[in-house]
């Protein structure tokens, strides 16, 4: 941490912003220069850095050590690679997870999966307990969505993920899923978060509309201190001002945390644009932009998705769309 | 719902249409302009929009209804006034909250408390957990910061708020608080609206930082809905690209929400600027833009508070605004 | 600039970032740490800190000089106090500025000015040249436009401001208008503002829609350092994703910028909210936070304006609103 | 334009409704709902909405038919392809732009332009007028500049693109650039927007930091409104809360432009990052996204660069890239 002092401040303000930081154990490297004298607090400990810029005569104080530690590549310089029954997430392998928006009836599932397994699809994904503005809006099957998801995956052999809301639900989910994932909602739940830090599965980890990337690090931070070392991040987009596309999917977000983190982000370009027609042009780009993996709303009939159908692909786009994304891969010098 | 049809659809496009709707529980009642034939869908189920606007020679459909109900002054036309033990939130009147970010020692907060029992404040404020960014800050002291704030709170004569963070966290609160306490972090976390609703004490939720005021509203539709009708509603700064303060305090948010709703709505002050010096012209200018409360942070000593010193005021601080706001309250015909 | 060192980076590393710096005329400062060697660079040049980013080794460059020189209380530490015709704003002083949208015909500007002026208003505000977003939108009446201003201001013996769009519309302008004034879609027409520095009448800045209070300073910048002192700042809302109000009026930058800037602060209700309800509660909200002036939009009929009626309010309104500003400016030790 | 009711209006309001848009040229059909009275206001003319919604009993007022018209794909659907010296942009065809960011010598733009045009870029961008944040940093060659760029583009079989700033400098520009550019902080300047309608030479208009997609239409209609139809748009990123990254890209614009209009939309990814490692991933994402160009900053030694070196790629990264690009251009079956 830097404490630059005003231009001109006296000795005694100078002594009194040492004692300051050394009583709450830091040391004190002092650097005088033409006009600022600049105060270097070295130390470990975690100290609001508002609570100096109050001490008289100082003029700034910035933070120099990054607060995330076993989310960074100083801490672990190789990509994580998180293998979920075979599929990979990191490095250089894409994995792609497929499904409906909600979990409606058993047929609806079965349909989907069975089309999505014959594109080469093993990661499932559906809502169970559903996240809604409006407390009049379809909430979800529940336990009985879970249990749909986990019969039908079995059938054909794939992997399941589906968004945990509460931490009374966890052991419940490690029952049906292998993947348990974070809404946007709730990147911010730190008991959710300090809970999944306990588990031994994977996280998939969503970024919140108004999240800055350090923030879903942070929240990784908590998972990863907790002794889970399988977060996978996930882009989904934030809310800005522009209002066609629901959310505007931060691209640029997936070279930014590979170059800090060693942690696989994957890319929900569904959820991100809200629009049906704008999933294909943003799979690519999150591709072609390095994602480490995909996560597409797949529904058998999306005219009638009891949620979100709007945005949902039908099967045989989806396949055009997954071939696509291969040839991207190939160039990328990655594959799925 | 108004569904505007493409310039020249043709009939089947427009039965199709009609039938999609009839189906889902609408009636249809349909009007042909120079270009656009608009469909008028009358009922009462909810429908994602974006459904119809797939369907074939759709160009736009338009909500025109509002999504909420109890919240709305359609709903109850007259202010809700929320009373905590005597001081009342809501029509003329203006509550006022204080005390110290976080609990820290018993010290503390009764120090901090007897003076704001002096300047006539009696609804104490702190934070027993602690919704912290990073893993590694100080979490909060949990039940024992919310029993000191109820003895200290007892002792001074003051009602207590508190933030809760978890469904199974209300029965412990429900034994210390008076108001219980929603942060902007858990404004959708749902499963702890749903839980709030069944209570029989007032919430205060806290507008999440890029939640729009409809989605605040939704929220506290969430709590009305399961039967709990004292919700008090507060703005605490969103999301922007301005930096200088922490956040953006929306203002205007104030009139607008009780242009639409019969709650009460406060403004933190504290937490939106992140800046002590701020903190007094923010909550003057909360007063005289209608606001029907102040949530404060107040620190007996600031310089060494654990959490958040740099936007709590001193005792002294405090009673000088304090003083302030009773005289601009008078022209606003208001009282605290 | 302070450059932060990567840990352990080694002196070769150092000595080539000291190079660097000296060739573009900075002198070097080194600090050794536990874990970051810092250098200080100390010099008055202008460089781009992501130069010397790129450099092997270097972590972070940190600026700590402010960028903005005579808009600063450093340069300036009293308030300044600009004069239009006897209206000041500044200091103590609370300038107010009201009028229509847009200069329609002589008698609408006539009836409006003759209920301002019995109020009390001595600056008359109204567009001649109107920044229209689509091109078949009414774009106002020109130097006419200017002409019926003067006329109208010269019989109530009101000043007037109105808003310049081109470089070469000065030289028109300084026959008819007191102040100049820059819209939010011209505040970083770097020619613009070059042009009306060297000019001996006030300018009136506003924010652009989504600049930071520093970049408003540096654009006040741009006309101080060419030479006219006069320049009055206008907070009128920053883009945000809330939309229920046309902007968000960022009521903070008005405390933000006192404490930097010397330069006064008016605020434009109108065009922030686009809701004329709104207008009295954030023209109340901005006094109580300390403005100095207000700009606000009055029609003697907003039925029948031809651009923004919608948020106009018509005299009797503004009487009253008028009267209840005065009452909260005695408050605040200040007078209109 | 619809025209919503509230419930249970009065016939009377009704009717004054109607007599209000038919006053304006408007014709109205009434459809009466269960609970709404809709009136569909039929007519060309321009009118602001919310003067309507300020008459009685109504309740909200619904525009449409989108406010742009040349620029639509209902004005003409096929995609608009420009020729600028045998590059084309739009359709199958994506044209590239490189070149410094600032002229700085004769020799930096010949070195540099050189190495591009052996890399096979036949457009060359480069700044002589630069608007820049603040008045103290380098501003640009000005005609000088343009000479230059002009001289080197010439000798390596080039055409050239620089960013003009004011009216009265589109003279000059035609003497030496083959497209003028609009930049972000321009793009709402309607006087430049009106004179550019009425050249004969392509503009690059750069869309605004918090323009939306459709006030960025809205600046095209103006050029095509005054009779140039030779428009490229172009994203470069938007204002949002993140921060590591200088803005964000906003990759989804690419598709929902394309959808819209049929004129072409190119990329600038190294202003929208501002960062030089950021921006092969993002020119890799445009192209999979659809994008109909890029503008690249390439700099032949950009650790010395007078202006954004930080951004710029060097000549050989670039050569790099623009292969990469090559290949996902053939996979989207378009080439450059």
């Amino acid at each position: 941490m830097l404490i630059v002092m005003q231009p001109q401040s006296s000795e005694e303000k100078i002594q009194k912003v040492i004692s300051f930081i050394k009583e709450r154990g830091f040391e004190a490297h002092v650097s005088n220069g033409a006009d600022h004298t600049v105060i270097g607090a070295v130390g470990r400990k975690v100290i609001d850095k508002r609570d100096i810029e109050l001490l008289d005569g100082v003029s700034e104080v910035i933070r120099i050590s990054s607060p995330y530690k076993l989310v960074s590549r100083v801490f672990k310089p190789e990509d994580t690679i998180i293998d979920v029954k075979g599929v990979k997430f990191g490095g250089n392998y894409i994995g792609m997870i497929a499904g409906p928006c909600s979990v409606e009836t058993y047929d609806q599932v079965d349909a989907t999966a069975k089309k999505l397994a014959e594109a080469g699809v093993r990661v499932l994904r559906g809502g169970a307990f559903k996240p809604r503005t409006s407390p009049y809006a379809f909430q979800g099957l529940g336990e009985e969505g879970l249990k749909i998801l986990k019969e039908v995956a079995d059938k054909y052999n794939m992997a399941v993920t589906s968004e945990v809301m509460e931490v009374n639900q966890i052991p419940m989910f490690l029952k049906y899923v292998d993947i348990l994932q974070v809404g946007a909602r709730n990147m911010q739940n730190f008991n959710l978060l300090k809970a999944l830090g306990e588990i031994k599965k994977p996280v998939l980890l969503k970024r919140g509309l108004s999240a800055t990337v350090e923030e879903l690090l942070m929240s990784a931070e908590y998972i990863m201190a907790g002794g889970n070392r399988e977060v996978i991040l996930c882009e989904r987009g934030i809310r800005t001002f522009e209002h066609i596309t629901r959310n505007t999917l931060d691209v640029s977000a997936i070279p930014v945390v590979q170059k800090i983190s060693h942690l696989p982000i994957v890319v929900d370009p569904s959820h991100a644009t809200g629009l049906r027609d704008k999933v294909a042009p943003m799979s690519k780009a999150s591709v072609a932009a390095g994602a480490n993996g995909l996560i597409i709303e797949v529904h058998n009939s999306p005219e009638t998705a009891l949620c979100d159908g709007a945005q949902s692909l039908c099967p045989e786009e989806f396949s055009v769309l997954f071939n696509d994304l291969k040839a991207f891969a190939t160039i990328m010098k990655k594959s799925f």
